[in-house]
C-alpha cells in the first residue's frame, strides 16, 4: 500500500530529482480508492503527450482543500513519467523574488522545458506563487499574466509538454481568469470516513497494538465522526499526518487525543 | 476540406512565416459554411486596403469564444493577402515584459509596417497583452492606450495597413473604450450542431471505422447534444480538437469519453 | 463644395505643415451648413486673438462624437488663420511616452508658441492624450493637471495664443474638472440626415451613375433612415467615408452594403 | 475706478514684481463696494503682521468661484504691503514638476521669506497646486501635506509672515482638511447684478456711444438678468472680461452676442 | 499667573532647547485649572519614569481640538522634566521628506534618547507626521508603522524614557490602530467659557482700561456665549491670541470685533 | 511562583540571549493556572519536533489581546528547548526596514535556522512585521507571502524547526489566510479575576503591609470588578504592570487609583 516511486524510476538531465522526493519524503498511502483513480488519470495524460500529434500541450489543473496531498500527487505523477525533464516549480524557492524575478524564474523553466522533446512542469502552490491574499484579493497580476501565457503555450515544433497545477483555491482561480485555461482537472480529496482515517493511522504505526487500534476506532465510531447525520470529517493528509504526530506525543492518551483534536477541526 | 495555405503564399520580407505556420499548425477544418464567409469577407477587407485611396488604414476585430479559431483564422487572412509585410504581435512572445517593454515591441512592429507599401498587423489575444485580469479589472492601461491610439493611427502618405485584432473578450473591449475604434468586426462561431462536430471528428480520423463512427453520432444525438431544446453544445474548434485526443488515449471507449467530456462542458 | 484649403496658406516657422495636411487628407465636404458655421466662429476666435488687447489667450473646444470630423475641422481653422506658429499635439505622437515624457512634450510647444506673436496650439483628441479608459475611470492625472495649466495660461506680454482642443468625451472633461477652462465651445455635428448623407455619397463619386444613386437614396428613404419617428442615423464623417469605401469593394451591391452597413450601426 | 496699483510701490528684494504685474494685467476694476471692503480687510491683515507681537504668523484665504478675481486681488493686497519680501507661488510656474520639486520649489519660498523681516506669500490656485481632480478625489498628499505645516509654521523670531492662499474650491479645502488652518478668510464675489455689469462695460468702453450702452443695458434688463425671479447672473470678472471681448469682435449686434453668452453662462 | 518656565531649567545634552522656546513662545496662561491639573498629571508620569524600576517606557497621548495648547503644553511637561535628554520631533522640519527620510529621522531621535539613562521625546501632532488626510484617508503607513514600534519599544536595559505625544484628531489613531499602545491619556480643553476667556482677554491687555473690559464681558455675557442654552463656545487658546490679535487692529471696535468673530466661529 | 527561566539554559550558538532576556524581563508570573497549562503545551511541541519522523516542522501560533503576555510566553518556550539554534524575529529590530529588507531579514533567520540540526524560531507581533493597518486594511503583502511560505516551508532533510508565532489580531490572520498555516494553537488569557489580579500585585509588593492589601481587595470586590454581573475585568498583564506602576506613584491613595484605572479600561 505505499509507493516509494522514488526508486523505480531514473529520469536523465534537467530532472529536480531532490526536490520531488523533498515533497513526497512521508510516501504515499492509498487510504482509499481515489488515490489510485488519480494516478491512473495522470498516466492518461502522461501516454497522450506521449503519443498524440495534435496535442503537444496537455494541461491539467490538480484541485482540493489544504493538506490533501495535491503537492505530493503531482510529483508522483511527474515522476511515473520518466519524461527527461521534469521541473518542479514551487513557491518555496522564491520567497523574498520580485514579481519580475519571479516570471524571469518561471518563465526560464519553461524555456528550458522547450529543449526536450518530452517535459513535465509542476507549477505547485498557485495561489502562493501569485502572492494571492484574500484580503482586498491582492495578488500579483504581472505573476498571474505570466503563467495564463506559459500554461497555454505550445512548444516548438517537434516537443511535447504536460503541465500539472496544484491549487487549494479553484475558486480563486476561476475569479482571476484562469480556470478555462486547463484542458482537464483532477480533484483531490482529503480523508473523510472511517475506513480511510483507520488505513492512514494503521500504515503510521499510531497505535502500538491491534487492541488499542480497536478502541480508538471504536471511540470515533461512537463519536460518529464522518458518519452521515454525525460530525463533520474532512481533514487533508498533511493535517492528518500532523495531528496524529502530536497525538503520538502523549502515550498515555492517544486515542483521546486524536478524537478531540479532529473533533475541534470540525467547529 | 482542408487548407494547407501554407504552401499558397511566399510572401517577401518582414514576415514571420513560422510563427504564423506555428498557430495554423492543426490547419483549418471547414467543419460549416461560416468558416468560408469568414475567410471572404477577410479577403474583401485586404482588397479594399490594396486599392481604395480613401482608406490607408483598415481595422477589424475577431472576437469569439475561447477557441473558437481567432488567432488561426486570423493568421489564414493575413497569409492570404500576400502583402510584403505580415507581422503577429503575440502575447506568447512577451512573457516577463514590462508595461513600458510591451509598448515598445508593439510600436515597432507598427512602425515597422509603415515601411512597407502594403502591410497586415495580427494583435492576437488583446485581453492577454494588456494583461487584463476579472479580479479587479486590473490590466495595463498603457499597453491599452498605445494600441488605442495605434489601431487608429494612419500609416504615412503612401502606404497602406489592415489590422487584425482577436479577443475572446469582446464586452471587455467594450468596458475599457476599445470597441469604437474598429471599422468592422467579425463574429467567430464555436461547434454547436452535431453536423460541425461530425465533420471535425471525421476530418481527425477518430474513429477506426465508419461503423464506429456511426455508433457514436447516435449516441450523441440520443443525448440530444446540440439540440433545440436539448443539451447545449458550444465548444471552440480548439478545445474540441484537445477532447478528441484525450477519448482517443482510451481506444476501448473512445464514443463514451466524447460524449461524457462533452456533456461535463454543458454543465 | 471642397475646399483644398492647404495651397491658399503659407505659415512661416514652427508650423507642422505636414501633420496638418495628414490630418485633413480627405479634404472638408460641406456636406451641411454647420460645417461653413463653424469655420467662420472658428475665423472669429482667430480675429479676436489678432485683435484685442485684453484677452491675449483665447481657447476653444470642439466636441461631438467620435469621427465627426472634430480633428479635421480644428486643423482647418488653425491653418486659414495664417498665423507664424501653429502645432497639432496629438496623442499619435506620443505612442509610449511615460506620463513625465508627455508633459514635457506638451508643455515644450506652449513654451515654443510664446515666442511667437502670434500661434495656434491644437491639442487634438486630449481624453487619449490624458490616457483615459471609462473602466475604473483611469487616467493620467499628471497630463490633466498640466493640461489644465496650461489651455489657462497667459502667454507672456506682447504675445497671443489660441489654443484649440479637441475631444469625442466632453462629459469626462466636466467630470475630470476641465471643461470650465474654455473661453467658448463649438459642437461637431454627425451626418444625421440622407440630404447630408447624399452630398457626401456625391462628392466621393461611390455610384458611377446618377441612377444608381437615385435608386440608393430611394432604397434609403424607404428605410426610414435618418427620419423622425424611423431608424436613427448618426455617423460621423470619418466612419462614413470608411463605410462607402467597404461598400465600394462590391461593385454589384454598392447600395445593399451601404444601407445594411448604416442599419447596423443604428443598433 | 481703476488703480494701476503698480506704480505706487518699490518692493525691495525678493519681490517677483514681474509676475505680479503679470496677474493684474487687466488692473482691477471696481465694480462694486465689495471690492475696496475686500482691499482694506486685506490692509488690516497687513497692518496686524507689522505691529502684532503675539502673532507673527498670519494667514488668510481668499475663495470665491472661478475667475472672481481671487488671484489678482491676492497679488493687489500683496503689493500694497510694500513688504521687502513679496512672492508668488503659482501653478503657472510648476508644470510638469513631480511632487517633491513642487514641495522642495514651495519649501524653498518660504524658506526665503524668513530671511525677511517682513514677508508675504501669495499661495495661488491651490487646488491646482496639489493636482486635485474631482474624478476619485484625486490629489498630491505630498503637497498637500507639505502645505499644511507651511502655511501653519512660524517663522523664526524676529520675523514676520502674511500667507495669502486662493482657491476656487473651498469645499475641497475643508474635505482634505485644510480649511481649519486659516486665521481668517475672505471671500471673492463674481458679477451678478446689472449695475456692477454696467460698470465693468462702461470702463472696458465696450459700447461706441452711451447710446449704444443704454440700448444695450435696456435688452439685458428686459431679459431679466440677475433679477429677483428673474435669469441668473453669476459670472466671475475674469469670464465677463473674456465674453466682453468675443462680443466686441461682431460690432454689429455687441449687445445681442453679450446677452445670448451671459444666458448661455445660466443654463 | 504666567510662567517663562525657560528660565528655570538648565537642560544637559542633547536637548533642543530652542525648538522647545518656539513652541511655548506665548507662555502658558493659566485660563482655568484644568492647566495645573495636566502640569501635575505630567509631573507624576516624569517621576513614575525616573523612579519605577518595572516601567522603564511610559507613554502618554495629549489630544484636544486644533489650538488647544498642547504642543505647548506637551513642550512645558518635557522641559519641566530637566532630563538631559529631551527632544521634539516635529512636522515643522520634516517638509518634503519622504516616507523613509522620515522614519530615519525619527527613528534616530528615539535611537539617541537610548543613551541617555532618563529622556523625553515629543512626537508633535502625529496626525501630520503621518501625512494624514481625510479624504480618501490616505496617510503613511510606514511612518505609522514606525510610531507604533517605536512609541511601545523598551529603551535599552538601564535606560529610561518618556513619550508625550500630541494629536487633534484622536479617532483618527483609533482608526489606524494607534489608541492601545498609550499607558494613558490627557486631554486637553479649548476656551470654553467666559471666565476662562477673561482671564486670558485680562492676561494679554486686549483692552486699555479696566472699563472697556468690563464693557467688552458684558456684551459676550449678552450674547449668551458659553452658556448652557445659549451660544456655543469653543475655542482653542492659540485660535483665541490670534482672534484677540486681529481685534486689537481696530481700536474703536475692539469688543464688537471680538464678539462677532466668536459668533462667527459657532456657526 | 516567579521563574528566572534564563539561568537554567546555556543555549549553544545561534541564540539571541539578550533578546529574549529583554523581552521577559519583568518574569513569569504564574498568576493563574493556564500560565503551567500554555507552558506544559508548548514543552510537548518542543518533544514532537525533538523525536517524531513525520514531523521536522511543526508550528503554533500564540493568540491573546494585547499585552497579554504573548511575546513573554513564546520567549520563555523557546528558551526551555535548549536547542542549539533559537532566535526572535521582532519588527522592534526592523523600524524603516522597506518591504524587500524585512523579507530578506526573515528569510535569513530562517535560513540560518535550517543549518542546526534543531531549531526554535520565534516571529513576534506578526501584525507589526507586515505593518497591518485596519484603516484600509492595509499591509505589506510581500511579508505576508514570504512568512506564508517560511512558517509552512519544511527545512531540509535531517533538520527540523519550531515556529512560534505570536498576534493580537487573530481575525486579522484568518482575513489575510494566515490561520490555517498552523499546526496548532494556543490562546493566551488576560487577567479577568480578581484572585489573578490579587496574585499579580501581591508579587510586586504594590501594597506596604497585608492590610493595605486586604483593604484594596475589598475596595475591588465592592465594586464588583470581574465578576459575574458586575463590571468587567479583562487587562492584559503588561497593561496591569504599568497600572500598577502608574498607582505606585501617589502612596497615599494607590487603591483609589488602581480601582479608578482598571474602572476606567472597562468603559
Ligand atoms: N495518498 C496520499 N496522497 C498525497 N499525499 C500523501 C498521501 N499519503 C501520504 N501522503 C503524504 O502527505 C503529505 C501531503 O502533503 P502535500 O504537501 O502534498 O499536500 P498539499 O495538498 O500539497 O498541501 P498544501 O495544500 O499545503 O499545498 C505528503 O507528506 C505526502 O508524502
Ligand atoms: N475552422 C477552423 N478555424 C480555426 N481553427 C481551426 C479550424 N479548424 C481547425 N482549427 C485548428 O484549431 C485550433 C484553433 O486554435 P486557435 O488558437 O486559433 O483558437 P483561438 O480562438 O485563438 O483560441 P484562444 O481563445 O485560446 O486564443 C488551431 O490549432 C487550428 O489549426
Ligand atoms: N465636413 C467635414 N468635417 C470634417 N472632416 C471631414 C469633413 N469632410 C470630410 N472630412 C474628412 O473626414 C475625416 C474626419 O476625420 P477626423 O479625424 O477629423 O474625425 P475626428 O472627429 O477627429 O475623429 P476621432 O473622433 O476619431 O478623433 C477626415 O479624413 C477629413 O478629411
Ligand atoms: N475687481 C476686480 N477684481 C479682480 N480682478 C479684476 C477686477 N477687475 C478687473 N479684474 C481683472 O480680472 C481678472 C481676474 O482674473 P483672476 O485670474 O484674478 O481671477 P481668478 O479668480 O484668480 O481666476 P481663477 O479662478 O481662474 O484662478 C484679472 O485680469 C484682473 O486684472
Ligand atoms: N494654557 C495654555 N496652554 C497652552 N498654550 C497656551 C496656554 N496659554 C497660552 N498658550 C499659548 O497658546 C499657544 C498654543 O498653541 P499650540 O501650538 O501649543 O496649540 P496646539 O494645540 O498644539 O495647536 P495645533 O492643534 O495647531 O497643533 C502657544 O503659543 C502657547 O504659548
Ligand atoms: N504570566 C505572565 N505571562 C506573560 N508575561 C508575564 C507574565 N507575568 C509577568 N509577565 C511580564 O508581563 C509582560 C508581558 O508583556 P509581553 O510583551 O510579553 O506581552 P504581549 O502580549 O506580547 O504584548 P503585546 O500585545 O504588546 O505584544 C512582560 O514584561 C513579562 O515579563
Ligand atoms: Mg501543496
Ligand atoms: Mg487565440
Ligand atoms: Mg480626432
Ligand atoms: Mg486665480
Ligand atoms: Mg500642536
Ligand atoms: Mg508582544
Amino acid at each position: 500500500d505505499f509507493i516509494s516511486a522514488m526508486d523505480e524510476v531514473h529520469p536523465a538531465f534537467g530532472v529536480s530529482e531532490e526536490e520531488l522526493l523533498q515533497v513526497i519524503q512521508n510516501g504515499i498511502i492509498h487510504f482509499n480508492d481515489t488515490i489510485n483513480e488519480t494516478l491512473r488519470s495522470g498516466k492518461l495524460l502522461v501516454e497522450q503527450v506521449r503519443t498524440s500529434t495534435r496535442t503537444p500541450l496537455v494541461s491539467v489543473l490538480l484541485y482540493g482543500p489544504p493538506g490533501a496531498g495535491k503537492t505530493a500527487l503531482g510529483a508522483q505523477i511527474a515522476q511515473s513519467s520518466e519524461f527527461p525533464f521534469i521541473k518542479l516549480i514551487s513557491p518555496d524557492d522564491m520567497v523574498g523574488f520580485g514579481e519580475l524575478q519571479k516570471v524571469t524564474a518561471i518563465n526560464k523553466v519553461f524555456a528550458d522545458s522547450y529543449k526536450s522533446p518530452l517535459s513535465v512542469v509542476v507549477v505547485d502552490n498557485v495561489e502562493r506563487l501569485i502572492d494571492w491574499t484574500p484580503l482586498g484579493a491582492r495578488f500579483s497580476n504581472a505573476v498571474l499574466q505570466a503563467l495564463l501565457v506559459l500554461v497555454a503555450r505550445r512548444p516548438p515544433k517537434g516537443h511535447r509538454l504536460l503541465v500539472i497545477v496544484t491549487t487549494s483555491l479553484r475558486e480563486v482561480l476561476t475569479d482571476v481568469g484562469f480556470a478555462d485555461v486547463f484542458d482537464t482537472e483532477l480533484r483531490i480529496e482529503p480523508v473523510s470516513d472511517l475506513p480511510s482515517l483507520e488505513a492512514v493511522v494503521r500504515e503510521v504505526n499510531l497505535f502500538e497494538s491491534q487492541d488499542e487500534l480497536r478502541r480508538a476506532m471504536r471511540m470515533l465510531r461512537e463519536a460518529r465522526l464522518g458518519e452521515d447525520g454525525g460530525r463533520v470529517l474532512q481533514i487533508g493528509i498533511k493535517k492528518l499526518l500532523s495531528t496524529v504526530e502530536m497525538a503520538r506525543q502523549e502515550p498515555e492518551s492517544v486515542a483521546e487525543r486524536l478524537l478531540s483534536a479532529l473533533i475541534g477541526l470540525g467547529m
